[in-house]
Order: structure tokens, then C-alpha cells, then sequence
């Protein structure tokens, strides 16, 4: 074992509906762009790991390992896709990290990537329930905003949370948008908008959902020794940690809560030795508004049930406590679903280096990034910090 | 990094048309039994990697680890699905591999599974066409088995290599699958058989190529700490690698040569320490009778260009010099395509504990398993050893 791991170089591309570029342009375009950021050269990657979560789907393409060396120019070299859904981009990360605490690899690129605009939405939408259970979700009609939506009403429930408060979540996050050059939705919405607009799966409505994106993102992770050798701003990795839960919603224990994130949580807590308090700004898995307040709580940043408030009260703004989606978030920023971890980590990286331009926290020494799959049957978490 | 990594635990389904079984079952009967085999309760398990190909496009279903974490009873452990088209199974042996020689884990369960009878023919070879090239190949209507006809052609036409040579491939991995109870097809086949079977792709007939198969296997992982003390007899990994190369063949040097393989075989030798003439036995990737004649001619068993006067001379055969899928291959065998790579190292596993049984290879105690996905983009090889 050979120490820490560092990010030491980021690239990610616009998210949007990118109708004039292709799979394989979008990754190689993240990926060049990380390793210039970087300063290094092609032939110094010795491994590379792709998350995507459907391309077979959605393009009729797999193998996207080798597909991706080859139009990176990096023939040869050993390359994996990883899948868990939502949480392709951040496992990849994971298995990054894992390969170079191995002592098997130094430098290695870790991307994601989706292309989810050339189908129509309704085939995406069952493209996507590949996520949740196919005999017992998909087969039987469910979709994500109806299993979300499921979700929202047992959190109201519960806890009193009101449609306010999770509407706030895609406020704020259109908010931050604005300030991130690569969000697909970088504008403002209101409350009243967001209340208004088109009911999709009640008590869900449209602007309460993440859209249906193409993008990709990728980081360069380096061993400490290499690291050090490289780069004049590492952003390490304290913390690297998964967790599952049942696949299919209705399995779990609770509805109104996010098992998966609790576990990986306490997990990356303990490996890094810290407390959810000491947290300065976290990416989180906001692919409907709800999930950004089942993360929250999860994370520990308040308790279950307080999320509702927690934001309605500011205290996940920019300028609030515990400042979460500073990106925009999925719902701002666009999620192209294998992309959306490593696009966490890049946003992270930013603010680490204090990069991050007129979205910046101040000061920020230590992130979190979060990544689901599915309603919550697979959870990955990073912890990030600077020296 | 905790020194060596030990298979503690074998596990496999029967390989076939295997309508009355799910996707899900497959693979969890096969991690059920590697677990029985490696004498641990589940609770030991640390994390999971599952490799399969196309299991959206096959079953709908992805967010394949979080599926098997759950329906096998291990809710909440780290689980991860791995793809590289045919050798996915082999990439998820690797990064289990990996994950324990970064010390975060110490018992892993690394299984494969596809299923990929419950679609037409038509349907499964367009399917498998997302480990070609989906622009220039698979849009352009190539097929697998036209890709690999390309080769044997060409293999044909710089060295000489006859039909029969390549028929000879058949003959032999039928005449081994006769002794594997899991085979898909335990009958042998004679020389005249497979030269009169079906045109398929001239010059590969019907009986030159693998099936369309269903079947999980999984195989349980070990810290060498770990493995003393839970097995009487461990089986050692000495030595993992893998390589791509470009994803469409006609990128390629040379359609007669499989760089990927010679390029991973090289690292693997290295690593181990040993010449390919150490080597006693080998799984190699014969979807087509072709391919094992570039295999074992890329892994240094004979010369480029030897390969089918080495099959022909009887040198692969289960009593030759150097035996060959003693399994019967992915010709006799089946090759339920995410399945295969782990299904080599149940086979190499059970000859090294000399529990093969008719087909064993006698004291053999350095054995070699060599994956391929797409027709050479990714190999992936792991050595494997008894003390």
C-alpha cells in the first residue's frame, strides 16, 4: 500500500442535449481535458476505469474500456467499465482508487460518461429501470419519479415535510446553476414555479426531477509519491467507501430513508476519522428533490426527518452551514447518469482548489460526494480533502 | 498490500438453454456454492464483483452488483458489476483481486453470469455486436463470427493453417466436454462433422462456433492471511494482467495475430517470473475454433503461425504436451459470455486440487487462464498456482 491518492487532474464537458457529439467524443474530450489539467502525457496512464451505466440501451455499445483507450490514443493499457447504475461514475472512481492502493498502477484516469439524448423519453425512462428491479419494479409498471414519488409521500408523512420545502432543493440548486458554466439548466427558478410546473408523479412535479442528459467527466488519480512528483495542488482521497441495500423499494426497512447512504456513511466517517460537523460542502445524489433531503439526513448534516427544514431554512445555500450542490446538482448541472460521480468529484476538486469561481465556499478544506444508484440499493461516498 | 490473493471457493451452474431459470437465480446458485466450497458463512464476505456483458439488453436488468448483493443475502456489502464484453468475468476476478491487495478487503466473491437464451438468435448476435465497434462494425452489419472468419482467413492465407487444423479445435474441446458434467454439449463431434456442419461465415461453420449460452459461476477470494487460515488448499493467483487494443478489427497491425493477448501474456510471464513453457495447462477463449489458434499462439505455446499444426500434432489434447481446455472450452462447455472468465478459473482450480476427474491434467500445479472480449480489444490472463 503505497500511501494516499490524489486527484490531480479534472476534465468534464458541457451536460446537455449534444445532439452533434457521440459517446465516444464526449469521454475522450473529459479525459484529454483532465490530463492537460493535469500535466501529464498519455503514455503516463497506466490503467483506466469507465463508469456508464447503459450504453448497450442506449447506444447498442459495450465494451466501453477498450472503446475508450482506443479513441483516447491509449491502446494497450489495462481498461474496465464499471456499472452500478446512478453510481457508475463514483465506483469507477472507487475502483481507481483501489487499483492504485493495490501497488498495481500510479496513475490512472477514472471516468463517466452517458449519452441518454438520442432515444426517445419514454424509452429512457424504461432504459433507466434497469436500476430498479426488473421483475418486481420495471415489469409492473413502476418508474423513477412514481418510486421517488412513493418516497416523497411517506417522508411528508412521517416527518411533516412539505412540498415548500422540497421544492427549495430545486430552487437552490437552479440557483448554483447559474454560477456553474457547464449546467444544463443555468437559470433561475421560483418556488411558484416549481410548485406549478407539469405534475409528473404526484407529489412530484417536473422541476423536481433531473433531466435526461449527455456529458461526460473524468479525473486523473495519482499515488501519493507520484502525486507529489506532479502536481502543486492535490486534492486527496480520505475516504473512499460503498454500501448496498435491497434493489427493489419496497424490500427496504423504510421508505422515508436512505439506508445505503447511512451505512457508506458511517463507514467513510470512520475511515477518516471524522465527524458529519466537520464536513465544509458536499455533492449530493439529488436526481429528484427528495433524494437531495434523504441524503442529507443520511449524510448526518441533520437528522432524519429535518432535512425539509434544514433547507428551507438556508442552511444548504451557498452561503449557508453546510453549502450542497454548489454544481447545481442533477437537477441544475444535468445528469448523464454514468458521468454524474465523477462530475461530483470534479466539482469537489474545484472548490478543494479553490477554483470554483463565483460558486466558491470559502475557505473549503474538506468535501463529501455522494452518488446513488437506483432508489438507493447501491451508495458511494468520497471524502475529499487538501493539505 | 498483504502479499498473495488465494481462490478459496469454487461455484458453477450447468451451461445451457436454461429456460426455467432467471437471470438472478444463476448467479446466486453459483456464489451459493463457491461459498459451501470455501467452507465461510456469508457474513465473511467483504464485497462482490460480478461481470456480465449485456445483461440490459439481454433482461432489462442492470445495476447487476446491487442485484446479486441482495438476492444472494448480502445486503449492504460493496458490490460491483465489471464489463468488458466477453472477458467481463475475468475483469471482475481482477478487480477482486485488486480490492484485496489494497488491504480494504480481505474476502471477496468474484462471480459471471449471462443469460442469453430468453431473446432470438437474431436479437443475441446483434447484442453481442456491443463488443465490436458500433459505428464502423456492428452498423456496417458485421457479426462476430464474419469478424472472425476474417481472421481464420487471413491466419490461412500467411501461414497455411488448413480447415482441418481449425476443425481439429472442435474435435478436441467436445472430446473434453464429454467429461465435464456442466457442459453444454458432452457428445463428440468427429473432423467430417465439423467440416460438413453449417456455412456460417466461410471458413467457419456451424461447429467452429461457441453457443449462445446461459450460466454463472463465482469463484471466492482470499488475503494469504486470510486463505491459511480457511483453506487446506488454497489456489494462488501468481499473477494477473490485462491489455486492449484497438476496439474494430480492421484498426488492427495485423487480423492474424492477437496483440492484446501477446501484450497481457508478456506482463503475466514477467509478473510471474516464469517462461510460457512453465505453463501446464491453459483455459484459453476459443468462441470461435480460430481464436484458440491465436491464443495459444499469443501466449508463447508455440510460434505465430504454429497453432494449427500444434492442434493438429495432438499437443492440446487432455493427454498433449500443453492441454487446452480441458473444460471443453466455450465450444464444448457453452459460453454464457460474462460467465466464462470465472468459469476458466473454476476449471484451472479444480485441476490444480486434482479434483478434475476423468479430465484432469495429471500433477499439474501452474496453470493459465486467458479471457477475451470483442474479437482481441481486451484479455485478460490470470496464472494460477498450488504450493
Amino acid at each position: 500500500m503505497s500511501g494516499r491518492v490524489a486527484i490531480i487532474g479534472i476534465g468534464i464537458t458541457e451536460f446537455g442535449e449534444l445532439w452533434d457529439q457521440r459517446y465516444r467524443d464526449l469521454i475522450t474530450k473529459a479525459g484529454t481535458k483532465a490530463i492537460i489539467d493535469a500535466g501529464i502525457e498519455g503514455e503516463d496512464i497506466e490503467g483506466l476505469y469507465i463508469g456508464s451505466m447503459s450504453p448497450g440501451l442506449f447506444s447498442g455499445q459495450e465494451h466501453i474500456g477498450a472503446l475508450v483507450a482506443d479513441y483516447s490514443g491509449l491502446i494497450g493499457i489495462p481498461a474496465v467499465r464499471v456499472e452500478g447504475a446512478c453510481a457508475s461514475g463514483s465506483l469507477a472512481l472507487r475502483e481507481a482508487y483501489l487499483a492504485i492502493k493495490s501497488g498495481e498502477m500510479d496513475i490512472v484516469v477514472a471516468g463517466g460518461v452517458e449519452k441518454m439524448t438520442d432515444v426517445s423519453a419514454s424509452y429512457a425512462t424504461v432504459t433507466l429501470m434497469g436500476a430498479g428491479d426488473q421483475e418486481w419494479e420495471t415489469f409492473k409498471g413502476a418508474t423513477f419519479p412514481s418510486i421517488y414519488a412513493l418516497m416523497a409521500r411517506r417522508h411528508m408523512f412521517e416527518y411533516g415535510t412539505t412540498i415548500e420545502q422540497i421544492s427549495q432543493v430545486a430552487v437552490k440548486s437552479h440557483d448554483n446553476a447559474c454560477l456553474n458554466p457547464n449546467a444544463q439548466f443555468p437559470f433561475r427558478v421560483t418556488l411558484d414555479q416549481v410548485m406549478r410546473s407539469s405534475l409528473i408523479a404526484d407529489p412530484l412535479r417536473l422541476l423536481h426531477c433531473s433531466p435526461l442528459s449527455d456529458g461526460a467527466a473524468a479525473v486523473v488519480l495519482a499515488s501519493e509519491e507520484k502525486a507529489k512528483e506532479l502536481s502543486k495542488n492535490p486534492v486527496w482521497i480520505r475516504a473512499s467507501s460503498t454500501a448496498t441495500d435491497t434493489l427493489a423499494l419496497h424490500d427496504r426497512k423504510s421508505l422515508s430513508r436512505m439506508d445505503s447512504t447511512i451505512l457508506a456513511a458511517g463507514k467513510a466517517y470512520k475511515k477518516a476519522g471524522i465527524k458529519p460537523k466537520d464536513i465544509e460542502f458536499a455533492e449530493v445524489h439529488d436526481c429528484f428533490s427528495i433524494a437531495e433531503i434523504l441524503a442529507i439526513e443520511g449524510l448526518g448534516f441533520c437528522g432524519i426527518g429535518e432535512g425539509g427544514r434544514l433547507t428551507e431554512g438556508g442552511d444548504t445555500a451557498l452561503d449557508g452551514r453546510i453549502p450542497i450542490n454548489t454544481s447545481g446538482g442533477l437537477k441544475g448541472k444535468g445528469h448523464p447518469v454514468g458521468a454524474t460521480g465523477i462530475a461530483q468529484a470534479v466539482e469537489a476538486t474545484l472548490q478543494l482548489r479553490g477554483d470554483a469561481g463565483k460558486r466558491q465556499v470559502k475557505d473549503a478544506r474538506l468535501g463529501l460526494i455522494h452518488n446513488v444508484g437506483g432508489s438507493g440499493a447501491t451508495t458511494v461516498i468520497h471524502i475529499l480533502e487538501v493539505d
